[in-house]
């Protein structure tokens, strides 16, 4: 047994004798709340109990107070496990795993499961394994489940690093990685099947390897049904999660499957309404009901919180609230298998939530291992630093580019092109043509249809590629903006009315090593720097990013004449090449369902 | 990667070739029955389609038959995962592991989780490693939960082996081995606490080591609530099941306090009518409510069936039958952390029982890994054979007794002495006292009383000692029985009329090294060997061992008088030295309560 077993059973034989024994005694109890047992479904009075990090016991802890214990009275405010993120992604956030938990844990969540495949897109291992020591260092409980597969689909796009199965060993042994992450190459069963096959035997390398050693498989299965998706839930290693449903049937027929069903709701994709009806109208068991945020904006964690919020969504729905926090508890640490926490039973973690009002789910307080951490929503302890190694830093890889390099060229006076039609608060796009006007041999984007030019610029010094087509739906007046944010590989993302513009704002990004720039009439007028990979910022706090992002947004919406809201995350989904129908890579106009590049002109 | 999950991996990439392409098929359809969806709770109209030992997919499985497909109609039937025993003794029904499985696995049951806790006090590592490589031969899924104490009550009684801590690396890594049994030691846990608190100590190390290796611990805890409960669960490493629980109250409270019921119902012992009150008239969340049956008989097994028929009775108590039946697959499965059964979902091994009436839990067939085993409760395929070693054979090591050696001495004309009350389909029993008369220095039975002499005889050849007091309830009017079946330490229990027949009773079973002896006016009118660890016959097969017990118990009625029924359990447990109140073990009259021996005569 190494030591930290040791160290266990020593501490578990303390407990022992404080509950047996007179003469030693709890150091806290919280007496006389209403606890949402979990484990039962019920809300009743009960003390807490806890001695060191653990919890001694829940129910009547008289017998256990001595003098040196602290007693605290609770009476009319809720006792509730702490929440449990089961699937989100820190990068979606821009801060720092540090700067996120400042933010999430006064909300009561005390456990985050993270899968960071975008700085895994961005620079493979490097990136994954500095994110997992961060996560090491935080108080809360920070849990990588890593990607089996970069990028999503392989030759369409260019990510920075290729993970496959040869990475597998290497990085689910590496400390604070408990798994692999949502199944990125067989979401879209179909597809990936009739085109690249081979890449469903390098994911069971991965699922079967990591079963093998006791980690778990996320899934990753939109819109599947019947044979695909148990095809899907097979090539997890037949146990997963789904993160990506947005229908009740979809719900309803992935619960009887078996699929552990993350209802998704986060800062843009909300789908937890739809997906609860499975429970509320059919009465489906809820053990595999689970809730989790995907993507979440610093802006919302910070106004509204975070699991507490979806948690107070759901039992607007109609959920009974021991059930609706059971979805953030005891369902998904039964799903990723922690044994230490997820419930108020004796023996577990000391992470308890303090709530007034179960509907509002207000959270007055909030302890960690025993250790009161939060309260009225601040943060009371420091959080340890954690420097980012140069190595995640510098990611990106490329000279400035001349405007020369974002021409889109046609010898016609006018050309028939390929536009994607952008649908807003939905990674689905639409397919779209236009016919416009060309100078010098050069195609022009036409605002006052609204169709701009969309680029996308690999930035890993790798091949240097650099996708063109159309968009339609920024409603952009002038100017360009940029970033190395776009899913999932993360290359140089960019929209504008003009190449002089675009130009200004790609060469910004470069120039800045990663982050956003807004550009108009040939100058900056707003932009971040986003260190880490050219996702995170090391340099701001979580207060300061919310701020910061929502300036960023406002001088696109003023200066730009930007219709869409939250422009950014809009820019960088376009390049997601696994959901339908036309999407951007380096490597240009992705027909999705096809598996195809298209030229953005029809010839 | 070993050689196991490479096969996985390659069967699992099968799979998926015949889900998502035209040219592969399934193997075997069960179409339209009424799928009982313990994910979900519900029961409705679906295939089943199978490829190998797995199931492909439970819906609508047209799509994958083709010419080579078996298809078989199930409609009006029922299609239930095959079910779990969570917590069950081989050494209860005398039968072999394979014999065991031949009578259970007709009625639906297609995993065995047994505690070898009797050969494991009789015979140690050797013993208990036999079982666990009987386990590996036989069709069904047989694991074992080894126990981490042998004795139960160290310094009371003697077993043939010490089990400790040590013990531990050794037996959990051995195959077929899940995790740790009934944590015996803490049962009773103010009283172990008090008087050998240093077994705390060595269970933790053995419990967190399980713990380390991913193994499970399952509790034992009788009678606990509150405070010493709580210390109970974490001295089995803070997550457990409990399979002693008697009342609703008590339900209630392990419920709440994080263990998992197994709600036992087995052949003496029935608890789940009670048990079951906490989720039909409380409405607690049943998830962690689970069925077993602790100790089986093989007549029951034979006439009455085995989880089908507990199932059977839980409905009958007011429970949804989907809701029954989840307590006896996916609640255990999920207890376990079976990853590949308990529920009928993709990719799950295909155990699949075939019923034909839910509220009789009439077994129709029996499907295994895809293949049918049982058809109308019988067993179709050939079962392997096992021989047991010789190492596990003639466990009774010591010479003849005389008579003298079981005499109880008083000097006086007549003795006050202590007595056992037996309690009918109990284990506690009652304490006495009687006066009866003395010969030659002999402290004499009184058969009009009903007032006879009990005795534990040491057979290890450890230390020879012979415990002996009296006992009133079995009504024997002549004669004597004696038996190697001694809970838990498995000495030869007697108890008689005389002297005379109780000697020639334990010398019988001597002689044959182990087993069941019953004698009349000094001679042997029936026995029955056991040759395994003097606990198990491997020379009869199921039935055959239904019938020789049934005429053992007819010839005790009718040839000796005795009044109760199951004669040879009752006399078996009343060397339970962990349920109150004495108890007689080869030390003495245990006064459990007290953890001390007393002796036979009042002073």
């Amino acid at each position: 047994m190494d030591a930290q077993w040791i160290k266990q059973a020593m501490e578990y034989r303390q407990l022992v004798d404080v509950l047996m024994s007179d003469k030693e005694h709890a150091d806290l109890v919280l007496h006389g709340g209403q606890v949402v047992n979990v484990l039962t479904a019920e809300i009743y009075e009960a003390d807490l109990a806890i001695k060191g990090k653990y919890i001694l016991m829940v129910g009547d802890a008289q017998q256990l107070i001595g003098p040196e214990t602290i007693t605290v009275d609770v009476r009319g405010q809720y006792l509730a496990p702490g929440f449990i993120d089961s699937h989100m992604h820190f990068e979606s956030s821009m801060l720092t795993i540090t700067e996120f938990s400042r933010l999430s844990i006064p909300s009561g969540t005390t456990t985050l499961v993270a899968d960071p495949h975008e700085i895994g897109n961005a620079l493979g291992p490097v990136g994954m394994k500095a994110m997992a020591d961060e996560a090491g260092l935080v108080p809360n409980h920070v849990h990588l489940v890593v990607p089996s597969l970069t990028p999503d689909c392989p030759g369409l796009e260019t990510a920075g690093y290729d993970v496959s199965s040869k990475d597998m060993e290497d990085l689910l042994n590496y400390p604070n990685v408990i798994g692999i992450g949502e199944l990125q190459g067989f979401s879209n069963a179909a597809h990936v099947y009739r085109n690249t096959a081979d890449i469903v035997t390098d994911l069971l390398a991965s699922t079967i390897y990591a079963k093998s050693i006791g980690k778990m498989v996320d899934g990753n299965a939109p819109e599947l049904f019947g044979a695909e998706l148990a095809a899907h839930i097979i090539a997890a290693g037949g146990r997963c999660s789904c993160h990506e449903t947005t229908t009740k049937a979809e719900c309803v027929e992935k619960l009887r499957q078996g699929v552990y069903v993350f209802m998704r709701e986060g800062s843009t994709q909300r789908n937890m309404a739809e997906c609860i009806r499975a429970v509320t109208e059919d009465g489906l068991d809820s053990r595999r009901c689970i809730l989790a945020t995907d993507d979440m904006v610093a802006e919302d964690l910070e106004k509204l919180g975070h699991m507490n919020e979806i948690v107070k969504r759901t039992i607007a729905e109609g959920v009974d609230p021991a059930m609706a926090i059971q979805m953030v508890t005891i369902n998904p640490a039964s799903y990723f298998g922690f044994q230490d926490r997820g419930v108020l039973a004796p023996g577990m973690l000391a992470d308890v939530a303090v709530i007034s009002d179960l509907h509002q789910m207000k959270v007055e307080a909030v302890f960690l291992e025993g250790r009161l951490v939060a309260s009225q929503g601040e943060l009371l302890i420091d959080l340890p630093e954690y420097t980012y190694p140069e190595s995640v830093k510098n990611s990106v890889k490329r000279e400035p580019l001349v405007e020369k390099d974002l021409a889109i060229a046609s010898q016609s006076q006018e050309a028939r092109v390929r536009c994607i039609g952008l649908i807003p608060d939905q990674n689905l796009s639409e397919t779209l043509e236009f016919t416009l006007r060309t100078q010098q041999g050069t195609v022009m984007p036409d605002v006052r249809q609204d169709v701009l030019e969309i680029a996308c610029i690999e930035r890993y010094g790798r091949n240097g590629s650099i996708g063109k087509a159309f968009v339609q739906g920024f409603g952009l007046e002038q100017g360009a903006f940029a970033e190395s944010v776009a899913h999932d590989t993360h290359n140089i993302m960019v929209v504008g009315t003009c190449l002089k513009d675009m130009t200004a704002a790609v060469n910004r990004v470069i120039e800045m090593g990663g982050g956003i720039a807004v550009a108009k009439n040939g100058r900056i007028i707003d932009d971040m720097r986003l260190p880490v990979g050219g996702l995170i910022t090391d340099e701001l706090n979580g207060h300061e990013v919310s701020r910061k992002i929502s300036q960023l947004e406002q001088t696109v919406k003023e200066q730009l004449g930007c219709k869409v809201h939250a422009p950014f995350m809009h820019l960088s989904f376009l390049a997601l090449s696994t959901s339908p129908k036309w999407k951007i890579t380096d490597q240009g106009l992705v027909d999705v369902n096809n598996f195809t590049i298209l030229p953005p002109v029809i010839e």
